[in-house]
């Protein structure tokens, strides 16, 4: 739980400061003087009396006044130590900025586990170890050593690689881009994104939130406490590391369609966070919430001075989700009236590559006067009678007069536009290098703009928060499966087992035999599966062939006349908890990877809306006269196994597969279950 | 036809050439000063007698000596007397800057069927209308009213649109690239982007060549012009209008699927051109093109200061289809040796936070000094000990010692590195803002690398050329389209009219009706095919009722017992011929849209790695255990539908949907064929 007294704090104890210049302590206590933080500081360093004009400590324990928080940044050696002795001096907030622990070797490592003891032991509030340290704006404080600007501003930046803080830092100065909270997360001994999501979710200074992390362990919590948030403080999140974790492709068993970095895609969704994919989406991001964070309206307005960029900016807009607005007949008139160059004005506006500052903005002042206008993209490119400098002023004062729209620019160009892009800068203008990077960017923001409305808390069970580390991957038995699918309310075919010859007369043919048991996976891979057998001698025959095959457990089952081969399941994900899935299945799930998936607390509305995304949607719903399938039942039987997955925290995985969905109902005719 | 004395002349005539420095006139005669011109210039305006120092002629026709080019900058009201004053003095080559052409309503369209007579009249290379004109460094040439610096290089710039030529020549001029031409088409009336490519093919101060095209409306010619020279100078094109031609989704039936812009994306594949997505991506290839257009392997290599962007960078290499290079034993051991503080030395390669510039420059020796490195990508953000400047001065030197290897950067940050970004660029080191950008472009780079490895050159067939503009879109009878079919040899199902009861009864149950006719398109929509039909009675029945429909075209076909459902056809595009098609069929085509094209010359082997590269091929091919279908019959129905398709101008259009792909064998159940 991160505090007040942490962020904010009154008083900071500086353990490892110095007079050498060379040294990050040094850095960091000429940081914080420089910051003009109004607090008190108390150097600590053994051999000093006097640091930067304060009086020096030997040790924390040696100051008497009360100290908010101590940073810490001396050889990893003597951390643990001084950990220790700030306990003893009743100080829970620290940072550790040194460096040496679980990224450093064997011997990091075991430091990093008497860190962990340490924290639960005092109930520490620990930032670090191995990071850059923290920066809040409004209160002056530049706990980095990293040179910083202290502008205020909306955006709190959480970084988990110091290399990403630095190189954001850098270019947030670079930008005159302010910013509440800068925190870097290092090795996420103590605090994680999580504490900072649930500060700044009160903070009144950060109107929105931008972090990179490389892992989200409490991933439900996080789609608790974001979900919460993202209405009101949009969040974005870059989580690096995508394929590490492997790929669809390259795992080997339909289960894994969910594996782990969909797990992450679907976990971000359910919060309500946008999922970044790059640096330079992240950058574009935060130069767009800088200045706005919503938009009436997700209607686009484009207005150039260059046919080609123009139709490729046009190109772009369908793959985006995108729409463009239309110009009313008013507007039309108007805008025909005062620019008699344009023959026939339409959005996108092509205002012709002869035109000056005037016409950019008459055309404009025209479109920005109109009440359902909220979003402009204005492109230029340099040509002869383009009046660069000229226009980015009359943006910028439009900017001024329509506060509430948001205005972008593209222009297109070397040095030559530089001072028009000064301009735009100054006057808070956001200026992409490239128009597909504006359409990139606009694509993210609006369609997220569209999902949080209709946002839902989510709420972790209980069970959600087991992981499935050190589960066995063991397949339940085929018989036992079939019954926990029974209790679930999953209608399945009749199964049962054949131990013998006589079982076989007893049986209503046509039947299925299969040859089931934990190691044949893809039953139908290994001939395992004989489906149409018409009649005792037949069957006998089979049965035959598969005790040959030294496999003693068999099943028979009833035959299934019609339906559609989907796949429903889901995989418990280490971070997430359940990921729920419905798909295209039978023989074709890894060829079409046709799924959508959800987490645990999906309900009957939002099982259909996954149905929806799927691209066998049109063929299920009924095409071209053909009749539809049981969507109904499709929907339920996906509610079905997330109450499953919720409350049998011991099954890792289930597969159904197929799940035959039929005119009417739909039935299970194979299952694996993994515990 | 481009000659050298139009691209490179010794004489010019400036029609329109003024004193006043308002006038475009004035400022194309100062460009072609300032660059320093050595050959004669002569201005003609029909009032002054000198201008800016050499003597004015009042009409080309005044000028004695022989003129190899005139340039034309005169309001369009003139223009076309001065294009006949022109053929008079037997001036083959003109440009026309003047705007007011096709561009500007009726009365300029008309203006350009005029121009288009006097083209073919007097047999004229004429570059424009509408355009900014021609540069050829080389010959110190800037024809252009836009500033440019005359700096010689590899790169060859064609544009079809002002507005990107004037945003290309700034962001050259900034980045300090030089080029050989910079080509602006405007209008095409005559000369269009093949004319130029033929010139450029044998340009030996090109090296590769970029393009922004709007239409392309002679895709065959563009194919066999670029197929003969991507090899030797690689050709980019970036296609603008790609939505506006329609998607593919949007489209109605199946047909549709091999759209027009698909049509491009196959043409320029078989060209062996890169078919680049956006500026961003242009710029992009040129910074890497202008340092190199080959590398002799595609495998990566990268170095990085920061954790956070190699893992993002990383991410990004499985989508751009790249290999990272493996570290030999020998090297890792040096490397572990060399820089103690790195644990395990492996590609790629985190040097850590902390590193300066020596041990960048330790690494990167190391690296570069192995063999087989031909390709390395260096990453720095700016933290503590970064020495970004002096590591970009390592870097530069590196560059100069190993010319045969590509050497790329991403320096990513703001403000604090820009001198370190301008040493890299003073020592032609290409940096990149952020790593996606240069991940995406080394996928582009490499893989086109790959893919021409095999082109051959593409033969523009007769029939290629036949266009179909003004095709009737009727659909051909149903019976003479199975004919075709036999008579390509491509095996179809018996199909026989039904033209009364009698006919039923000599059939050979059981059977299928079906009602054809031009208007149903998609047969399973409308209840028209009826399959599975037992017996004479119940086939009257059908009979009957198709009847009562008011249809009287109906047919029988044999019954198909198994195989899998494919779609084979193709597409008569406008500009680049027949597009030939396969994808999965059946109900399913529009679904999946799994579909591979090719043109109009696909032989046996390029049929195969069509097929390869759908979706459903493991399917085909026999997955888990499953008989596999009859590729090669799939493969020579393609072959044979392209010789069909070459051979029969007058179609536009076969769709064969199903085409039954059995164990040994295929067979078309239904086709259509659009004339």
């Amino acid at each position: 739980m991160v505090s007040k007294s942490f962020l904010a704090p009154k008083s900071i104890a500086l353990i490892g400061a110095s007079n050498n210049k060379k040294k990050l302590g040094w850095q960091i206590l000429s940081n914080l003087k420089a910051g003009g933080f109004k607090g008190k500081i108390y150097p600590v360093n053994l051999k000093e009396k006097n640091i930067a004009g304060l009086k020096a400590y030997p040790s924390v324990r040696d100051i008497k006044a009360r100290v908010d928080l101590a940073v810490i940044v001396i050889p990893a050696v003597f951390v643990l130590e001084e950990v220790k002795n700030c306990a003893f001096k009743k100080i829970r907030n620290i940072i550790i900025i040194s460096s040496g622990f679980a990224e450093a070797g064997a011997e990091g490592k075991m430091r990093e586990e008497e860190l962990k003891k340490l924290i639960s032991k005092y109930k520490l509030n620990l930032l670090g170890p191995n990071c850059l340290g923290l920066i809040c704006s409004a209160c002056r404080l530049n706990l980095t050593f990293a040179r910083a600007k202290l502008r205020t501003g909306g955006l709190a930046f959480i970084s988990q690689s110091g290399a990403i803080g630095s190189a954001v830092l850098d270019w947030l100065h670079n930008k005159n881009i302010g910013f509440s909270y800068f925190i870097s997360l290092g090795n996420k001994v103590g605090l994680k994104e999580n504490d900072f999501f649930e500060f700044l979710a009160r903070d009144k200074n950060t109107r929105f939130i931008v972090a990179y992390l490389e892992e989200i362990e409490e991933g439900g919590r996080l789609m608790e406490i974001v979900s919460r948030l993202a209405k009101r403080k949009p969040v974005a999140i870059l989580k690096a590391g995508k394929t590490k974790t492997g790929s669809v492709a390259a795992l080997s068993h339909t289960g894994s369609l969910a594996g782990s970095y969909r797990a992450v895609e679907t976990g971000l969704e359910r919060a309500g966070a946008i999922n970044i994919s790059n640096l330079e989406e992240m950058f574009s991001l935060i130069k767009i919430w800088q200045e706005k964070t919503k938009s009436e309206n997700g209607d686009l307005y484009i207005v150039s001075n260059a046919g080609g960029p123009l139709v490729m900016t046009a190109d772009l807009l369908e793959e985006n989700n995108l729409a463009l607005g239309k110009f009313s007949p008013e507007l039309a008139k108007k805008l025909k009236k005062s620019l008699p160059e344009v023959p026939n004005p339409a959005n996108p506006l092509d205002i012709l590559g002869d035109a000056g500052a005037k016409r950019y903005e008459k055309a404009l002042k025209l479109i920005l006067g109109e009440k359902n206008v909220y979003n402009i993209f204005i492109l230029l490119t340099p040509q002869t009678a383009t009046e660069a400098e000229a226009t980015a002023k009359v943006i910028g004062q439009l900017g001024k007069r329509y506060q509430e729209k948001l205005i972008c620019t593209s222009f297109i160009g070397g040095e030559s536009l530089s001072k028009a892009r000064k301009i735009l800068r100054q006057n808070n203008i956001v200026n992409f290098a490239y128009p597909e990077q504006a359409i990139k960017i606009f694509g993210k923001f609006f369609n997220h703009q569209m999902k949080i409305k209709n946002l839902k808390p989510y709420s972790l069970s209980k069970n959600q928060l087991v992981q499935n580390r050190g589960m066995k991957d063991e397949q339940m038995d085929y018989l036992k499966s079939f019954k926990i699918l029974k209790k679930y309310k999953i209608p399945a075919i009749g199964t049962t087992a054949v131990k013998g010859k006589s079982d076989l007369k007893k049986l209503k043919y046509p039947v299925a035999l299969k040859m089931v048991g934990p190691k044949i996976i893809h039953k139908t891979d290994k001939n395992s599966l004989v489906l149409n057998i018409a009649d005792v001698r037949q069957a006998e025959k089979i049965f035959k062939s598969f005790r040959d095959r030294g496999e003693n457990y068999i099943v028979t089952q009833e035959m299934i006349k019609d339906g559609f081969e989907m796949i429903v399941g889901f995989k418990r994900d280490e971070f997430f908890g359940p990921i729920i899935m419905v798909g295209t299945g039978g023989i074709y799930t890894e060829v079409w990877q046709d799924i959508a998936l959800e987490v645990d607390d999906v309900d009957y509305i939002r099982a259909q809306a996954m149905i929806k995304k799927l691209k066998i949607y049109p063929i299920l719903k009924g095409a071209r006269g053909h009749f539809g399938y049981d969507i109904k039942s499709l929907a339920q039987a996906i509610v079905n196994i997330a109450r499953l997955a919720r409350e049998n925290p011991g099954i890792k995985e289930v597969d159904i597969n197929p799940l035959f969905i039929k005119r009417k109902g739909a039935v299970a005719t194979d299952v694996r279950i993994i515990i």
